[in-house]
């Protein structure tokens, strides 16, 4: 955060959005399913992924008719440990937060769930989901397609999503849980916006021109129609983008292709397909041994010896933990322009605004 | 393959090594189950996993008691769609083809298996055990512990392992399956032998040394009393090196904390942990809308513009089944050591010789 966020009560902010959503005809349940995503990921600091985008993103599309604002989230198939469901083309929290609950209940009576997600549009960050497995003793795997920023390996165009990849496990209460929450490229989109925003420039090993140049503009990356993008996990072929390539096309193909539905280079915009597992822990080894072997693990590698000057080693979820510790006492912080943004929607709706 | 390569049959090199295995106490079932692996190795050109260590890394080890013979290969918990299973520190070969089996036959029943494994040794590479799913109609995952190499982001010294991630899924036959296989580091360990083997230098980006400045001879890897090692996949902080470590602790999780086991960082050497997964296709859509899928996917990135001179953009897993099939017609090349340290084998344990 900046010296001029403002702090912001999570919980008045919930409401808040709730009653948006409502107002232009989300009905409450899915309204609360979205507020809540969007809570979480302003609490974890996914900045690009919450509240920052709540008016133009949600809102005034769902006012403007371009979303189905009541979907019929339907099961497709059904087996004991796995099950496709269509989004009907909501929001894809709703699907999103449906699905997840429904692998929870396949992993409490059988020991594992997994659920396939099709015709969804974009979620929100992966990792609240795969978090939500956590409060049942489970570990919790969420995976989606992204905006189609990357280019492949050898490739001109920007053709394939910026899939995500959340994986969650709990540490033993208060510590906070594992979560890695990436994009199968070599940064999210999020990095160049910020870039972007402030000026910047970015490291060579983000960005190729569509001649196979390095861009270290983030504004060439926007102004190029669709040539060059953002280079998968890896970079170049020799530092292993070969692996970035391959672990966005099995998002794919767990997301888009076993749901029925289609590739992330095939998706219309704004379109998305979601992939999300649960794994009750004690299906496979007891809870305390699972806390006492995640400390362990955490342990020994935190002892390990550090280079000058590099500082204690950070687990993937632990900053953002932090975060939300703080955020939680202290209100979730936003560019004064987010909360003007809100303001502003709050007036045109004709909502109560007391943020 | 060199020049000096010598192609052998797959049929007689598997028949040797199952003589050999049984001829050092190994059981006929287990030491099928071995051979089968380390061909499937060799004929997907992962040559580092296969019959090139088969001498020294299996039969001498076994032969010379460092190995359980015939371990008790048990189901430790077991549910509808989850079980945990005890390698009795036998093979990895082993446990690994027994828990991958039974992933798959829960996925017959449910939809989805998953069995964690513990207190196993080195099961050649992941992918062999990950496309065994295919011929039932599932997709496969594989997942395993290796040998410590990998600093963390900001560590002076190799502690974590070169844990291996395999996804495969099924093309419509005989188009070759999608098939990744990868470590979560920058390169696997093969790499840099095959670079030492050759006196070649390797690039940047690759391996640190304990002060954490780039190194570009692989001698000084193997020399440098473990400091220094090789990099997470994403190489640098700022290019994602951080999703590489989480790549790597979710293995480590999947495998040795859900098992019950212990995490890379805390192996005994030669020890490892693995995680198996079988997703049935028909539980989640028809398997000819998934062919059809996989088969729009591939075709529609194909189809994105290139770089000039990038050639044909190449999927996970092709380049493998393309050298299998000229193994199958040909013969499997090996170099010269190779088949006389076979052949040195054969002659001292006084069974026949016959590639």
């Amino acid at each position: 955060m900046s010296e001029a966020d403002v702090r912001v009560d999570a919980e008045k902010l919930y409401l808040l959005g709730v009653r948006a959503l409502t107002h232009v005809g989300v009905p409450d349940e899915h309204a609360r399913m979205t507020a809540d995503v969007l809570i979480a990921s302003d609490l974890r600091g996914i900045e690009s992924h919450g509240f920052a985008r709540f008016a133009d993103f949600y809102v005034y599309r769902a006012r403007d008719g371009h979303l189905n604002l009541n979907p019929q989230v339907r099961i497709l198939r059904d087996t004991a440990s796995a099950a496709t469901v269509d989004g009907d083309g909501g929001l894809g929290f709703v699907a999103g937060t449906v699905a997840m609950r429904l692998a929870i209940e396949k992993a409490q009576s059988s020991g594992v769930g997994m659920v396939s997600v099709r015709n969804s549009t974009h979620y929100g960050p992966a990792s609240p989901y795969a978090l939500m497995a956590l409060s049942h003793g489970m570990c919790g795997i969420s995976l989606t397609t992204g905006g189609n920023g990357v280019v492949p390996p050898g490739g001109a165009r920007r053709v394939y999503g910026l899939n995500a990849i959340s994986f969650a496990a709990p540490m033993r209460p208060p510590e906070a849980p594992f979560c890695l929450d990436m994009a199968a490229s070599v940064v999210a989109a999020g990095k160049l916006e910020i870039a972007l925003r402030r000026g910047k420039p970015i490291p060579a090993g983000w960005v190729k021109d569509g001649d196979g140049e390095d861009v270290t503009e983030p504004d060439v990356y926007y102004e190029s129609e669709g040539m060059g993008g953002i280079l998968p996990l890896g970079s170049e072929t020799l530092t292993g983008a070969w692996k970035g390539f391959g672990l966005a096309i099995m998002v794919d193909i767990l997301t888009g292709v076993l749901s029925g539905g289609h590739s992330s280079a095939e998706l219309p915009r704004r379109a998305a397909n979601h992939f999300f597992a649960a794994m009750k822990i004690d299906a496979f080894t007891s809870v305390e041994s699972f806390y006492d072997q995640m400390e362990s693990m955490k342990e020994t590698l935190r002892a390990a010896p550090r280079l000058p000057g590099a500082g204690e080693l950070t687990f993937a979820g632990e900053p953002e933990a932090a975060f939300e510790a703080d955020c939680r006492a202290n209100g979730i912080p936003y560019h004064p322009s987010v909360i003007e943004s809100l303001r502003r929607m709050c007036g045109e709706l004709g909502i109560t605004y007391d943020l």
